[in-house]
């Protein structure tokens, strides 16, 4: 491939000027501009951009960690991001760690390396301990609130949004109610399991071990629990599960044995997801798509310059449908 | 930050030596390349990548080209190709395009300049002889079959799978056929359209462009197709849909309104979706997350190498449920 000094000798200009011209700087004769591109047509030239990387100190890549990508939640948050990132020209680095923190690690290391401008974490099995040295090499910004963290942060605020949940449940007159929950540590699940555990003990209400239920990621995870639920001697009047898919396996399944929702058991579903809107499931909607959005916009306003660690919380609602 | 003359200074080696510490090269003492690694640990030097690639000429990247991620067809095959990633240690850059041309064209000059090692293509507006060109700068996989061109591709053939699923809906007695599909030009779309028009025609059925909707991509247009099927004057008596999502809006609400499937609708899905199974919906599994390993694989494989181009055909096969 030809370098920038066979350019310069064939167009019979300096290899000075060849440089002014592949970085579109003003002050070249058009006749020299002409020379160069021709010659850069005629040798088929392209840029090295690792050689451009290594001279402008940035890469205009950003990398994302997340767990997995074929799942609701993700997909969501991950197209928030990439819309952003496509609207500034940036480009994004997938990578899906199945929250391995050797992978995790690994990508903060790019960081380290400059292979990228700087990273979102979606989610992750890294305590925000081991983050918190890496951001010596660059910005970093998480989905979960980073509090007095050096870094940046964009959230909901699991605790409030699930108890808004739980009030309403209290609200329509239920009492018993279980719950359904994705992984027993995730850090955005433990602090749901807090809030549904001190909102029980605070209205005095029955806590039954066998209605909190882990594990619930996919539809038939709620179609399990619907049958578990139908086998139980003592059944919860009403459920709050975090994501509506699983919600939806739940009450497609129920209703197949014959219970009638909301009438024999109340759903509250989480992250309004299309199925919830078909199945007119109540559910919380949580903002995922301008998570991700807002994510790429502080990471990128931080390779630009700005310093100063951002925490934004995003807002959440209820959805009032019918299954409540 | 430190460079690497800095650090030869410092350790009082060669600047040779302290490349080789740097690269695992065994002709350096023990004595020597733990200097280096003193100094190194020291002086808190840490490799900038860029150098690397440009000296290796790799960047252990891959660019994955796709309209959007946020559909269960794209996020499958993305969690295909970035399972298959994390094991040859590759990363994927995710480049969500919307189907904008120039957005696809400045990620297949990406490989141009060098940034990447390879692309994968999912789904693109670009036509095969806009790709082809920049074959000549690295390796290219398509996930559509590529056929005489020069570059690799993992697909399934969707004409044979679309007439299998319209054979199968003939075979239980169904003469009157209906079809729903996604974007009306798409490439696999348009394949679909002419399997579903020659079997018409061929089978001496009934064409009715009432019967044939476009623009079903979510939950919620299924669930338009159904009220708009209640409406017509004459309706099919079965329907084949590209998307088991679809499907699952169409069923859910055509039984709201007291239609039952499949006695007075039959209906048959694509793409063997978790909602499918759910909805016991039939349907046809076209192994979507084998498609984004196997593209992952041949990438990977042209990259180290292995430069013949590869056209890998994936199998298709009917999961007979209860809708049809």
């Amino acid at each position: 491939m030809a370098n920038i000094k066979e350019i310069a000798r064939i167009a019979g200009v300096s290899v000075t000027t060849v440089s002014r011209v592949l970085n579109n700087h003003p002050y070249v004769s058009k006749d020299k501009r002409t020379a160069v591109l021709k010659t850069i047509e005629q040798l088929n030239y392209t840029r090295n951009m690792n050689a451009v990387h290594l001279i402008t100190g940035r890469t205009g890549a950003v990398a994302v960690i997340l767990p997995m990508i074929n799942s609701f939640y993700f997909s969501v948050v991950m197209d928030g991001l990439a819309q952003a990132a496509l609207m500034a020209q940036y480009r994004l680095i997938l990578c899906q760690t199945n929250y391995v923190p050797e992978e995790e690690l690994k990508v903060l290391n790019m960081l380290r390396n400059k292979e990228i401008d700087g990273v979102v974490i979606v989610s992750t099995a890294l305590k925000p301990e081991m983050i918190e040295p890496y951001c010596a090499y660059g910005p970093i910004v998480t989905c979960q609130n980073s509090g007095e963290r050096p870094y940046s942060s964009v959230y909901i605020e699991h605790y409030a949004a699930f108890r808004h949940g739980l009030d309403y449940l209290h609200s329509k007159g239920h009492r018993k109610i279980g719950y359904c929950e994705g992984r027993e540590n995730g850090s955005s699940a433990s602090i749901r399991q807090s809030a549904f555990q001190d909102f029980l003990a605070e209205k005095g209400l029955p806590f039954d071990p066998e209605w909190m239920i882990f594990d619930c990621v996919r539809e038939e995870d709620g179609a399990e629990v619907a049958r578990r639920l139908l086998d139980m001697r003592s059944r919860p009047e009403a459920m709050i599960i975090s994501g509506d898919h699983v919600a939806a396996g739940l009450i497609i399944e129920a209703r197949k044995h014959g219970l009638s929702i909301p009438e024999e058991l109340a759903v509250m579903g989480f992250d309004n997801q299309p199925i919830g809107r078909l199945l007119e499931i109540t559910t919380i909607d949580n903002q995922l798509y301008q998570m991700g959005s807002a994510a790429f916009e502080i990471v990128h306003k931080h390779i630009h310059g700005s310093s100063l660690p951002v925490t934004r919380k995003l807002e959440y609602r209820i959805i009032e449908r019918s299954t409540v």
